[in-house]
């Protein structure tokens, strides 16, 4: 059975949703980030990196999210979320989720992960500063050329909409007005009527 | 027939030298990021994100490199560049990749891109020195967990190898000292060797 390491409040959100929407067995572990428990050596074995998501398969460990959300729409093929037998489709998701990893999540990341990048409490508050504005920048982009409507690759719902749901609801955090941001915002409320993701808040919630 | 938009330097790179590898037509364009060609609106029509690379298919655009390989590995199966039949390998492959987008890319841009995350320029020195540790760390991590050897999934070349050969191509400008790094150090060699690496490399030179 698969398990899933996550904490609240991550980007572990995006696979866990991903998870429920198979309907397949899985099981989901929480960390505490508040002491430092992704840090612990027990689960530095699990993933040397040191961060969440982790997903146990009964073939080893996974890691990174755009990874594992492709690997959970190949490994549940009933459940649709990928169009797996069109390459171009494929990849049009993978660019989607590849810049939610790589542009979006490392824009939010400088609000209060600056020590990644730099040492000076000067730099961390100039960081800080800055999100508002970079995380601005990438959802003006997705609500003008990405997100097609209603769900990220139109009219069928994948693993996309479950990672941006996740990265969208970092964007009141970092003092982005999503009222300028009809799509993304209504892009969350249908989101957040889906059984599985009201099921996994309750989970992340219950467990918090 | 495809067409990539790449610039020398770039991690543009890795999608050349794996669409070298399929043996397919293919054209490639240079961008003169010298003068800032990539924000230029002839590109912002291919690319709104201004950056490099870019795919041009007969179906549409595709933009991201992770999304690319896997594409480009996908769409010629005879090439054997990703395993396709095993979902968990293929994830694996994609957890690598994702790995070198969204940690080892990023830290490399804090040296020449902090006007990405920050505003001042006490920042972008900050960031500029935190460099050499931050990409020591991440290869120190490669070499030490995720490189199998002799290609970075084991016995068999895939999409990572050419990614990662052009991430590691920027260690010295880092600061790193790949010394430290054998297993990387002779992936770099090894890779030099191969027929494509060496066509494209010749072409990006002879362009720029």
């Amino acid at each position: 059975m698969l398990k899933l390491y996550y904490a609240p409040g991550t980007c572990a959100l995006a696979s866990h949703i991903a998870l429920q929407e198979t309907g397949a067995a899985y099981t989901a572990a929480r960390l505490d980030f508040k002491t430092n428990q992704q840090n612990s050596p027990e689960y530095l074995a699990i993933n040397p990196k040191g961060r969440v998501p982790s997903l146990v398969t009964d073939r080893g460990i996974l890691t990174e999210t755009p990874a594992m959300l492709a690997y959970i729409a190949q490994s549940f093929p009933k459940a649709k979320l990928a169009p797996l037998d069109d390459a171009f489709a494929f990849a049009q998701v993978q660019a989607f989720n590849s810049y939610l990893c790589s542009t979006v999540h490392v824009a939010h990341a400088h609000k209060g992960r600056g020590y990644r990048w730099a040492t000076d409490e000067a730099s961390f508050t100039d960081m800080k500063r800055m999100v508002p504005k970079s995380m601005g920048a990438c959802f003006a982009l997705i609500e003008r050329n990405m997100l097609k409507g209603p769900w990220v690759m139109g009219d069928t719902y994948t693993v996309c909409d479950p990672y941006l749901f996740t990265l969208s609801g970092w964007l009141e955090g970092d003092s982005v007005d999503i009222s300028t941001l009809p799509k993304v915002a209504e892009h969350r409320k249908r989101m957040s009527d889906r059984p599985a993701v009201r099921e996994v808040l309750g989970q992340e919630l219950a467990a918090a």
